[in-house]
């Protein structure tokens, strides 16, 4: 196939999934995104802690591996946080107070952010290390949950 | 607080959060894990798409972004296609043939990060570089969904 013919082949592959995907509602859309990717940092933060606690062994790859994913992970909820995306037809433990008190919830998450460039770092230390930053990163996202998500 | 106190606290925190977390199947989260990263990659793709068709203006720095997450994201699924996650008491699409011919699962892995790599870099080009790259990935999105992923 040529370049153009090819190209526009892939634009209509990628058309046809962008309309099964926007069947849902934007609303629906955004709480399913920043519960994929709050699902997955908890993946993350759950191999570390394990690390932490001594349930599996310390090993420094994966927990580089994991604090990095996890780094990540933490800059990219926002998008799923936009007006009129409070609820909709899935569940969503989101509270109220996210949208009332955006600057607030904009802190929590520079806060968090620093915390796991932190454990990035002390991932690839010792288990010590580890212990005391994914401490310190578990404490972070319990603050917010706290303030900003139901039980 | 003294900081040793702080750290056992911390971690009791993270183990409370861990708690709930395991309550799952390992099957039932992993199966979540990957539904979870996999929805964040539309999510982000949907974005470009809507730029390379033209239903949304192009902005470098968005569409940098999105293709900076997508990249990230694209390396991240595999954690949760670990033996003995083909199926659990939650719904999945992935196919058997997932297990039965891993090789070429992971092979459509690394072309999936090589065509996001370079979706990097034509995002913060100009809108006909974005529109070829993401036609290129959702290409190998696609390719790989035909073989593996149920309908």
């Amino acid at each position: 196939m040529k370049p153009v013919a090819s190209a526009i082949v892939a634009l209509a592959v990628v058309g046809a999934y962008a309309a099964v995907v926007h069947a849902q509602t934007p609303a629906d859309r955004s709480i399913k995104y920043r519960q994929g990717v709050m699902s997955a940092q908890g993946w993350h933060l759950g191999v570390l802690a394990s690390m932490a606690k001594g349930d599996r062994p310390y090993d420094r790859d994966t927990a580089v591996r994991s604090a990095t994913f996890l780094d990540q992970l933490v800059a990219m909820p926002w998008d799923g946080y936009g007006p009129n995306t409070e609820s909709g037809s899935v569940n969503t433990r989101a509270k109220a107070e996210i949208w009332k008190d955006w600057a607030k919830f904009e802190k929590y998450g520079k806060e968090v952010k620093a915390e796991t460039a932190k454990l990035v770092s002390a991932a690839g230390t010792d288990l010590n290390a580890l212990k005391g930053a994914v401490g310190a990163t578990g404490k972070q996202c319990n603050g917010c949950h706290d303030d900003f998500r139901t039980k």
